[in-house]
């Protein structure tokens, strides 16, 4: 891997980490920090794709006020590919928490992030998440599907 | 954008094409040209994730296997960023057709493909499709909700 590869997949592990602290704390700011104005967004929950730094806030912020307390979040898999000008990671997501309706949370969820650098900076200008169906009958899973398909925690 | 950048967008761009004729043929190994042998998958369908290309080629033959003809593919706003040793591109896929238990599929899939140039080669190390769940009952969707959040159509 040459230097540069090396010293990029560093930048992006540490936004990785910033973002799940970020998420734990539910700090929309700093958990879309680095995410371009017009990001371009395929989420767990629909629309099919929606687009822009403003709506992805105001989606999380709304995620956010759902939960009873703090958000857990515990990043697994997390694998960097990265160049001159473009880079993306994937990883999974394991969201657990409890709802202000009550209800718990335990889920998770894949992620692929795609990011450019854009004035030195690496910058997310494509992010996909999303849980998996169910064959069977077309519900949206992730709850008891992960443990034997996670290979190993990277992101601790 | 750099020459380089632009030979390498038409490059996967011809890759794409490639693969939405290869679909409509039903033809796995062709669909599955330029993918890794260790290529991470995360798929509309259950598991959370899966691993490789031997893999993919069978779980393709299994779904082409359920159509009764030729199988539908549109590809829309398809987005290239290509950089020297890695690239990324998403879009939108509807696919239909008649399936042989007399049901016919209609569906929007996102796509997330990511490649490595290894070899001289692009070649996908990762992909990511999904259908977006329900806010309301956690369903799998992509059937009612495209219309709105097309832009345009990239391949034809």
């Amino acid at each position: 891997m040459s230097r540069h590869a090396s010293d990029a997949e560093r930048e992006i592990r540490d936004l990785a980490e910033g973002w799940r602290d970020a998420l734990g704390a539910k700090d929309v700011g700093k958990r879309t920090a680095g995410y371009a104005p017009d990001v371009v967004l395929f989420d767990v929950i629909g629309p099919l794709q929606h687009t822009g730094l403003a709506a992805l806030q105001q989606r999380l912020a709304a995620w956010f006020s759902t939960f009873e307390g703090p958000i857990g979040c515990e990043i697994r898999d997390l694998d960097i590919t990265a160049s001159r000008a473009a880079a993306f990671c994937h990883s999974l997501h394991h969201f657990t928490g409890q709802l202000r309706d009550g209800a718990s949370l335990d889920m998770w969820v894949r992620f692929t992030t795609c990011l450019r650098r854009i004035d030195g900076r690496w910058t997310v200008t494509h992010e996909h998440a999303s849980a998996p169906l169910n064959a069977g009958n077309g519900q949206g899973s992730g709850m008891d599907l992960a443990r034997d398909h996670v290979r190993r925690p990277t992101v601790r």
